[in-house]
């Protein structure tokens, strides 16, 4: 994808969701040099649209006059489930400090778990003075599914406690690990049936041995077509005892596989920050897994600096016609 | 203190208690070369001691021919308070890994206070989808109390998730500062009448000024006379929402001071590994301090690997005629 060059730029009309912050669009009008309009459904007049928001509104989708959508979320999915992306319009996404903040979530259960914090408080609303087994997670393997931004932040934290992280990718990599990683290893395929290929098996294989020999197992990746019930009965089945811990996207996650897993005691417990449908109501089955904790996709929040910090980096990059590092391609899904 | 010599050593006679594992007994008896008798009140004999355990009995003590006790424990507090340390013998203890479980344990506290961990898990038990405030650790300012391993350790973990530390100690360090510390300063006093000196008013100053812009208060001192009641009215006065953490001993808080503080809002809230009298009966009025979790001194556990680890170097120090790095200055304390 090619950004949107200078004359196209300049004539850009900037529409931002009406959800953000009155000091969040003052920011956004700052960088870009003109004053915003609200992004809504019939938009109307012929010029280039610049568009800063959470969704795409179906007449702008559609006008085809959209020249570049900043997305003030990480994940981009809903924007490209809602319909086929607009031809030649760039998508730039916000990660902030997204990266830091899960990383601390993922870190901080962890650290919860391992110091039975939960039983801890339980045990002090009882008066009781009891010493209960605690663990040191150092020396002990995380694989991290993911091993992008928002990846090798959690294994970068989880690595300062001593952990040893292996992160598990679409490919491996022979080269040195990137930062953060002690091993990068390629997943052995989807949810689909590329397992059965003669490389895909040599790498499921691979990732069997990491998953049997880990404490926890983290989920970070995004929700694409490859990744849909990514974590279903053939990974857990793999699992001996590690916690699994989801900050990715709730749909990658075959939650009835993960319920066998919890039952027969191959998943030791489970920390699910993000469903496939949220919020989930009071009756949703989800709540009765057992050894679970939910949380209400509250790792990764963004704030509106984060927004600000990211959409001010993507701008200089088009500016210099470079293509974003926030970039997002369309195809592949992040 | 000057370490045994290569004689006395020679003929010492090595004692263990009877709580120590038969492993360790064996690991011990491997290292020094002898066999192991049991270090029980009115070991008979004119030969010099070499003991290991947690507590000396009277009689040993008495004896005059103790050559070197090894603490199976790192805080020694109680073997100095139990009577006069017998003239020339050497003082050892066992610190471990306990610096890095010691961290773990704080951090994993703090992060489970950042992330809501106990409210989750409450609003779980109640099937309730409802996003909670969090916080993101990094940009906060710790001060930790105890500039040794063990406090090292502490800052040390809590910088690698952004946390600004700064360590109280004796002194302030001019030159720069120990590895974990962005900063460290010298207590404004003790508990007791030299705040009231000029150049302890000086320090106090700096001190609250510090106390009153952190978010985590941690506690990582020995007992010694100078830290007795050491966190009292005065110290948490200049308190202002931070959370209290003590992994320390517990003497080192006056509690009246800290429930005050607690009520009045100063102090947020307090996690408490150590108490003045341990176990806390289920009448204790401990319990009731508002805002707080109390752990069963569960922060630092000694594992036999530890003391065999630490045995070993300080043994070897010893044979060299090194003072070893694990030895206690009794006259300090630690």
């Amino acid at each position: 994808m090619v950004p949107p060059g200078p004359e196209l730029l300049a004539r850009a009309r900037l529409l931002v969701a009406p959800e953000l912050s009155a000091s969040l669009v003052r920011e956004v009008e700052r960088i870009t040099g003109r004053r915003a309009e609200p992004l809504e459904d019939g938009a109307a007049g012929s010029d280039p649209l610049l568009c800063v928001g959470a969704a795409l509104p179906g007449s702008v989708r559609a006008a085809e006059r959209l020249l570049w959508f900043h997305s003030v979320n990480a994940g981009t999915d809903p924007l490209l489930a809602a319909g086929p992306w607009p031809a030649g319009a760039l998508l730039t996404r916000t990660v902030g400090r997204m990266g830091e903040r899960i990383a601390q979530y993922v870190l901080g259960w962890v650290l919860a778990e391992c110091q039975a914090v939960p039983e801890y408080v339980a045990q002090h609303a009882r008066a009781e003075w009891r010493r209960l087994p605690t663990e040191l997670v150092a020396g002990q393997t995380a694989l991290v599914y993911g091993t992008g931004r928002i990846g090798g932040a959690v294994a970068g934290l989880l690595r300062s406690c001593g952990v040893r992280t292996v992160g598990v990718g679409r490919t491996a990599r022979t080269k040195a690990p990137p930062p953060g990683f002690d091993r990068v290893i390629g997943a052995g395929g989807g949810a689909g049936p590329e397992r059965e290929e003669p490389e895909g098996a040599a790498r499921a294989d691979a990732e069997a041995e990491e998953l049997a020999g880990a404490r926890w197992v983290v989920g970070a990746l995004p929700l694409t077509g490859v990744t849909e019930g990514f974590f279903g009965a053939g990974r857990f089945a793999a699992v001996r005892g590690a916690t699994f811990v989801n900050v990715g996207r709730g749909a990658t996650v075959d939650l009835g596989a993960l319920e066998a897993a919890l039952r027969g005691g191959g998943v030791r417990s489970a920390v699910l920050d993000v469903l496939a449908e949220e919020p989930a109501a009071p009756d949703d089955p989800v709540w009765r897994l057992p050894r679970t904790v939910i949380t209400s996709h509250s790792a990764g929040i963004t704030a509106d600096e984060d927004v600000a910090v990211d959409f001010a980096a993507c701008w200089e990059a088009v500016r210099e016609g470079r293509r974003p590092e926030l970039a997002v391609d369309v195809g592949r899904g992040y």
